[in-house]
């Protein structure tokens, strides 16, 4: 586990505890095998960054409460819900490192676990009974799935702009991410400015945070990230360093990467694609990017008094952009 | 097109028209590939059962109004994001005549879509600004998806009883239908008791309304249904007419039969077990129960005053049993 992870984990830790004793509730059911994923899922559990962030946001602002504790829920079941199409989707039979749900009960039962999950999580947030909350969700759902799509489209043309693919990763990623800490402040605070200051750093911190799982793709082992390295490009998802390094490479040295995203890449043409990222500055533009981002995060909430939760909130944003995986 | 429908389509024609207006109007993307699913979809549209059974409903009671075309439009979209993923979890090539989402687009995109559609759906939903129809659409999912599973889990082990195939149904198929009725009467009454009334008919027409899917499946012709007969035996489907045949053939015939749906059937196998069900009162069991819950329903409406529309909402239930596809 990261140190800083952990540190933010420990400051939060009360507010984590009643986060999943709500969870536990919520994830009832009387179908047999939807127990049965429901068990596996929150056993092999990810680090629940989105639900940390809620909490994080609500205490920069005040006192968590029962709907920030059901918000945490929500995040994760709708979180949970798009891994589990996602593993669909790119037919990936791992994911944390263990099978994923697809790998063990094939895609039909993923395909309608996820619509359970996704069910779940708008139900648990009919109960706060605030419509601008399910607002929020629903607009983020769209763009999550809105995302995904964009990015089949531009994986099939092999054609994506820097502009593009920042369009994409908001959607796929930052908007989650910062519906997290929107909502968090929302369920303790009425006033605009904090819900904006910190939509803004959720914003930029899921931002900071796609960029760099897309380096680590790059520069990540196999054996600390829990999935192979290079699957993005295996998928012919062209990501922000091969973006940077195409701007810089001659036309000719372009072709060839093309050329070999286009018949599909093994282990050798992973390597090649790496050193040529290296070679034309993209993993260190794209790390560069990645820390603007993360200054950004740290920017809009500036204005608030240092203690715990703010020093968490920023060291939540060198978490994102130091970890290994 | 069924005399029927017509009539009853006739009856809301105004109606209709400004619910296919607002269709369109929610219905805007920046994204081609979304676009260009989305011209696919509404090209080969169904029937439009499910909005036609908004409109009727709210009419029943008074005049529909912008939250009625909203709702006709947000259960239609939630209709269309189930379809688009039950054909992924079927593997179904052929819907409504025309190739599936997932036969032209393949499975990838299909599960996108279906997210995208669903999301969609519950975007239109908060514009009407009323918890309790979110609550009422989310809970609709979650039973829509608890359905699709609890058949799975029941196909795998080849032992479902009378009740829980009523559970099953009344989950995939009523649930939705009884939604849009109880949805369609909260956008023009505060009267729970008028809620409740249309409620109990859309539940009573959609168990009904499956059963009748499920008679079709064993008495339909493929070129009337526009999907092959005898797909839910293929998919190890066991429904009413072979729940009720099980009950008065001797064991050594179910063994047979189980036998057959064990290793997977072909054409004549499914002619077999056609038989099997006309022998043993499967169709007529299945008939019958179909025309109680038909019963059922016109009941549930019969203190409306009459009228064009307490007639259509009738005509309904009679044109749910009498359709052949």
């Amino acid at each position: 586990m990261h140190t800083y992870l952990r540190q933010i984990q420990n400051t939060l830790k009360t507010d984590y505890s009643k986060y999943k004793e709500t969870f536990a509730t919520v994830m009832t059911s009387n179908v047999v095998l939807i127990d049965k994923i429901t068990k596996y899922i929150v056993r092999h559990k990810g680090k629940g960054l989105r639900p940390l962030l809620v909490l994080l946001s609500a205490r920069l602002l005040g006192n968590p409460n029962e709907s920030t504790y059901l918000v945490a829920t929500i995040v994760e079941l709708l979180h949970t819900a798009t891994l589990v199409h996602d593993d669909v989707v790119d037919n990936a039979q791992v994911r944390r490192s263990f099978p994923s749900i697809n790998a063990i009960w094939k895609n039909k039962i993923s395909v309608l676990m996820g619509d359970y999950l996704l069910s779940k999580s708008l139900i648990a947030a009919t109960q706060i009974g605030n419509i601008e909350i399910m607002h929020i969700l629903a607009e983020t759902a769209k763009r999550l799935s809105k995302g995904e799509l964009f990015q089949i489209e531009k994986s099939r043309k092999l054609d994506i702009m820097e502009e593009e693919y920042y369009q994409l990763i908001s959607d796929k990623t930052a908007a989650l991410i910062a519906a997290c800490c929107e909502l968090g402040s929302i369920t303790v605070s009425n006033n605009s400015e904090d819900r904006k200051n910190l939509r803004t750093y959720g914003e930029n911190l899921g931002i900071a945070f796609q960029i760099k799982d897309d380096l680590l793709d790059y520069e990540g082992s196999q054996s600390v990230l829990g999935k192979p390295v290079g699957a993005d490009l295996k998928e012919k998802k062209i990501t922000l360093p091969l973006i940077m390094s195409f701007k810089n490479a001659p036309a000719k040295d372009k072709k060839t990467i093309i050329k070999l995203l286009k018949k599909g890449v093994d282990r050798g043409d992973i390597k090649k694609i790496v050193s040529f990222c290296e070679e034309y500055g993209g993993l260190n533009s794209a790390q560069d990017a990645a820390l603007h981002f993360a200054q950004k995060a740290k920017d809009s909430i500036i204005g608030y008094s240092d203690g715990p939760y703010l020093r968490s909130a920023k060291l939540f944003v060198d978490y994102v952009i130091s970890r290994k995986r």
